[in-house]
């Protein structure tokens, strides 16, 4: 098998860095190895097949996004991003596996779901793939489905309480099925938005004529964030589930995670780029001509983005140092303006809800170590091995060590990396939620089980390089 | 230099473990390799000085001891263990590097201090060592002298709000001194007791004949330790200065450091293995006859051990888990029961304070492993990971990686150990407080610098081992 | 009109007391006077028809019980205490008016419900009475119906969080009710408990065999009242509605109704005597033979009885004392054991829920100032003055003041109430849950309006005497 | 005896409103009427000496406040109102008792301290007053002297955490004065502010050349409030001793307040009109040129005035509606600006610390019930009924009742009052921190045990016509 050298590189890891060599033999790391590569005489590097310098460059472990949405069906029409475009996309960025979710709807059995899954997914991915199974319908059935998910290496199962009449779960479900993951061991991840009163708030708004993307924002309420999560947490404490609530948004929701986390209950929380950078102002800033009204519907998304005024951007950045929220995903789920978007150009509750963005969290979250806001270290504890600890997947992924997956990404804090429209992105979208945004890092080299699949601005991977991933049990629980 | 591969083990970190094996070039980690050994051809095992077999046994980076006082004056009397014999001990028990306190106190130099410190330990240690500087006199000059303690590697100073006339800095005093924190980046550490207030309780509990060790534990109340604690922590928001707060024994100080944490303060708490294992109850058991009711001198420590009935050891093992506590350390301060302990037979004030447990740390602390009260992961990260991020070590120290010190432990689950009384243990004590305690696993092999110095129940090591620890600045500041 | 004078006695209120004679006039107090009743030089006492001697007693305004279900139908029975037996036990009790719940179900009309009540009270009552209204099915008739609510004197209505089927509102119709609590001014009351997580679990405790009284209360663990109480404070805060959550017996539904006021928020809480003086281990305790066992159906009500080895009960008395629960009413709900609780004899869940206490609230209240965990003063304003003002009927009740109705009660604290069976009481039920309580005090005197229904262990007046209490809008609002 | 009727008026308590008539018999309250005044046949109106009317008019307790500081020798100078001068101008503001603070200092005896301001006030005063006793030496004498207090109907002492060298205690002091508090009754009041740490920064800022007056409020940061306010919370749960928190003005501090009083800690705070109308911005705000610089001297306080952009001022508005603080007084401390606040015109820190305020705050409190902050009712209750119950004067004093003395307030409120400088108040202040404020009310006649003392803008009393009040013990605990 082909031998590769990383040389002359730091090794970040989530506890600290240190300069370090790293030696891959076939898909595997099989050395870590001091800098100079000198080992019991052997000169290293001139024994290998291959040599890439990183020469004042980060060596990490490929990003893993545990939240993306390739060609889900949605709102009447599928997200954008194939499993082939949306996995290159991410390879771009620096992503080198994702947890997608395969999807169980109210009437449907758990096995068909998954196997739906896995056909999109087959043979059409640039890196590794894992699924969550999401449950919009529990049911005896379904229920009964969960015990073998475990053997399927899904590990993880995601609930609504948004969305009545497509994926919501009422209290009884949710109950149900956190049963179920406390016996199992199975992670319960909800979305925890109060649905049915949500509802009730944007059939109000659209009556009362504001249907403009904006008013999205507004009929999600935090406090409806918050009480979901509240709600989810005190459920997770009856059954004795551990909970994952995905997409936190709200500072109040985080507050709620803290409390628990506290007194000691297995309690977790991810959130997403859009929700540390992006702003309920800024989509109302969009709000100024008959069209222009209309460009908010990039930013429309459930959760949705929140009031700066109110500091929630601020507090969540807050939270990733503290470790109240332990993850960053993307919750890429992609849809173009037109035709997809523009389907709610006349009532903000026909827009898609989704913000693409597999490409870009890597350089966004790095964009906060330039800014001071989160260390080195915490941007791969987030942004890879948390992810691979809390999804069962660490120690093949999520670390550079001997015997992990050689998933590894070069680093350069010297280049830079402009975020923008058309060319510029490798997402199967006609805009970018993230346009205009620079990045004082960037993207050199990414391998994905030791191949070369993204160098020097080229492609060089192929669909079907990535593999399914069946993950074990999270290793993350305290 | 002498090669040594330590073959066949599980290698722990603070996020994970993986099988590896960890080759040791001279006093430094020259690789980390997968199980096995080949290396581009070359026999890894065959060519070294040294094979280790840590065939189904744990290797960790030692333990960091970041809270001993080894021949500390205290109470008239000395701490009994030399640098010398708390070292080996240290050594015995897995533990490669301790971190101490240069004593300053009112009136006296700071640089006198550290100097007679550097005497005390300067060719006797058997692991390495390094120093806090406690500053028992804040003034003008000690706040000069404090510019120059990082440069002599001495990242880290210690306050008292408790011992007035003794090391006690009033609230002026600790102002000034975290606003010198704030400037430089040295880390306050903080004994939080409200010592003014404590010392009237004592002298009215002595007053009233209540004269015993249990009494110790009364006077010092956990209302004056949770307050001492949110002092410390609000004149740390208000100067801006990180604070770390030594031997935690409260649970509601404990809350206090969640709630400060949650809010984004960089506040950090360490607590002991006897706050997690031994309580008031027990030193009140001890407490029968005229000589038994001396027993509990033992365990007269400050703080002070806490009532099981109200849960503190509960929430101080939970708040391990849950990262509100960061730490363990054990405030090693042996006294003897002869002529030491005993000053205080007729009154609780006079007997010196402090528990021997350099050696049991390690082992104290995997027992939570077994009784499934903490991750493996977790004990590597409590007992060394994050001593060695704290205190600015970590990449020499705390981890298994190359280019690192080669302070390595193999630990044995399928040992044994059993704590004992004399003979049993190395401190310099005539009796231990720990008598008893037995433990579902073993060191066997301590390696510090790349010396073999504990194996197969030997000590192979000798005074002057170890090297004095310049350190840098906390890596671990949010 | 006829004329009244107690004399002698110390009149209480709400913030304190005083030496001072109260003269009636007609239905109505027409003066508060110094003691000795010499006025501009009238010797008042002799120029009245009648002379109450309250001398060493307690003159205080009558009690109100805001939470009663006369006549209710639940579980396939009724309440046993009809309006005419139940306010004359009220009577008995030193209770002057009660406030009932009129019933609207889904599909029914609420003027059709309020209009049954009125029929089933009017010309039966022995005091005066009111009405709130359950709105059991929120829809566009009931939610336009209850815009006339506040001219029919009904400014109270009250939702379901529990009962699916029977009285549940999901929470988009709660988020209905609630703005229109919001824009009209109404008082939303709150069962807030999650009736369908509920249900799911008294189910599987069925399906266990675990089907005796007993099992109702580990059914309705505190968790889920703690969940609904937080989410009926979150949808109140987002719609501003004022909230007042009935029967509040988990002491971590307390701390969020502690925190909510905390904030500002206009929410409340009341308790009932149950959830101060029994716990589910005496429910438990009485489960020992066949028959034994069934006896706890005594203490089968909702919320249910909580573990007093879990704090709850003195957690109420504190937060009555600090305000944190503003009121005591009974949630009066008789059942007999006969052909009634029986029902449930092979299913807890078939058991009626409800106990019987409109007599006892006075005497159980006062209890409690005997034994110092309230003041006197307290006790006029829980179970009185602070319920009048939450109901909108300060001023004419709650109060000993010229101008208010003359509902007065003389209350001796020499006095002795033995609490039984039987015969000793005067609620329509073969059993009573409070029997064997001694309570140190005794209502001696009982004026409704300024007529004597209650004197000398006789009840002096007949049905009718009360009249319906049209009420205003809350004057507790903050 | 002189008899008095107030007549067709609206009598407010602190629990409701009622039309009443009231009528005075010598010094106290004889009846409280049914509006109309026919009583048993005799026209009350008729048969009286004077007719006082109140027709549209509120009638209510005269104001109470019991935080002044008459002639306080503070700073080198004195206080500029005697007892004579500020309790006229009280009686002109509708206070018709004041709570003045007798002091000891370190060395001097508490009899001499209280002896001495029994000199200065007896026969000087408009109105009633009472003491406190400041302690400012806590010493073995002092405590002793403590024990007699209560019998010189001295129910309550306040200690100082602030001014070192001055009247500061420190914590041993504290403690051992709470024990008295606990073991006798009498109430700890307690100015909570960590003076040793504010005077460093004080220091710090007056080296830098921040001498201006708004540097006060810097020097004094929330974090000292906060901080001193849970110290003082502690000792208190320690000891068992009642706590009255003086002048809160940091949000922060209510905060504490609030956690404590929730766990049911009897804990009580006050808070003055400057920390709901004034801010360290407008303080800032003055200091424009060389001498208006100087004019934020005279809002020169201790706690100082807060900031509005942190939101102080509305969470102290929100803390009196939820009772998370009790009470409203003045800390009447009135200095001239020229020769005393002067002094400090070089200098911040020396500044005498005050603002006056006693003729003020009923109206000031009243524009709060006009802009809907509090009810009319929360209005009597923090004036008059809470500080009569809180320092044991309830019954004689803080309600409209028979055998209260007739200390009366007819409040006018289609009247208006402009607050200015010079003529338009009856302080001794050479200006007004007060100046400009506009109140849409007015106090039209004040009775103090039953004499006319203000009627139609005329003083119609004289010195000495307030008496010494022997005040009980508090009669607010839980």
């Amino acid at each position: 098998m082909a031998t590769t050298l990383i040389k002359g590189g730091t090794v970040v890891s989530a506890t600290g860095r240190g300069e370090a060599d790293v030696l891959i033999d076939g898909e595997t790391i099989a050395a870590v190895l001091a800098p100079g590569s000198q080992l019991l005489g052997t000169d290293v590097a001139a024994s290998v097949d291959t040599v890439v310098d990183a020469t004042g460059k980060y060596v990490i472990p490929g990003g893993i996004d545990a939240h993306t949405h390739m060609e889900l069906p949605f709102g009447g029409t599928n997200a954008s991003d194939t499993f082939e475009s949306g996995t290159r996309a991410a390879a771009w960025g620096g992503t080198t596996s994702i947890i997608d979710f395969a999807v169980q709807r109210y009437g449907e059995r758990v096995e068909d779901g998954l196997a739906a899954w896995h056909e999109k997914a087959r043979g059409n991915c640039a890196i590794d793939y894992g699924f969550h199974q999401i449950i919009g319908g529990v049911d005896d059935d379904s229920l009964r489905a969960m015990d073998s998910l475990i053997d399927e290496g899904v590990t993880s199962f995601k609930l609504f309480m948004a969305y009545p009449g497509v994926f919501y779960s009422d209290d009884a479900q949710v109950l149900k099925a956190m049963q179920k993951s406390a016996e199992t061991g199975l992670l319960t991840m909800m979305h925890a938005e109060n649905g049915p009163a949500i509802d009730v708030l944007a059939a109000q708004l659209a009556e009362a004529g504001k249907k403009a993307p904006y008013y999205h924002g507004i009929a999600r309420a935090w406090q409806m964030e918050e009480e979901a999560t509240h709600r989810s947490i005190m459920l997770a404490n009856l059954t004795g589930a551990p909970l994952y609530v995905v997409h936190v948004s709200a500072k109040q929701a985080v507050e709620q995670l803290a409390w628990a986390r506290d007194r000691g209950q297995n309690v977790f929380g991810e959130t997403c780029p859009q929700y540390l950078y992006l702003s309920l102002e800024e989509q109302l800033g969009a709000f100024s001509d008959e069209w222009g009204q209309f460009e908010g519907a990039k930013w429309v998304c459930s959760t949705p983005l929140r009031s700066r005024a109110e500091g929630h951007q601020d507090h969540m950045w807050q939270a990733l140092r503290t470790n109240d929220l332990q993850m960053v995903s993307t919750d890429h789920c992609p849809f173009c303006m037109k035709d997809q978007k523009e389907r709610g150009k006349d009532d903000f509750r026909a827009i898609p809800n989704g913000i693409g963005g597999v490409e870009h969290r890597m350089d966004l979250m790095y964009q906060g170590v330039v800014t001071g806001k989160i260390t080195l270290e915490r941007w791969v504890e987030l942004t890879s091995t948390t992810p691979a600890r809390m999804f069962g997947l660490y120690g093949k992924k999520g670390v550079v060590q001997p015997g992990a997956d050689a998933d590894i990404v070069v680093y350069d804090p010297n280049g830079h990396t402009s975020i923008g429209y058309g060319e510029t992105h490798h997402m199967n979208m006609d805009h970018s939620a993230w346009e205009g945004f620079e990045i004082d890092g960037h993207v050199d080299t990414v391998l994905s089980r030791g191949k070369v699949i993204v160098d020097g601005g080229e492609y060089l991977g192929r669909p079907g390089d990535g593999q399914y991933l069946k993950r074990g049990l999270s290793q993350y629980l305290v």
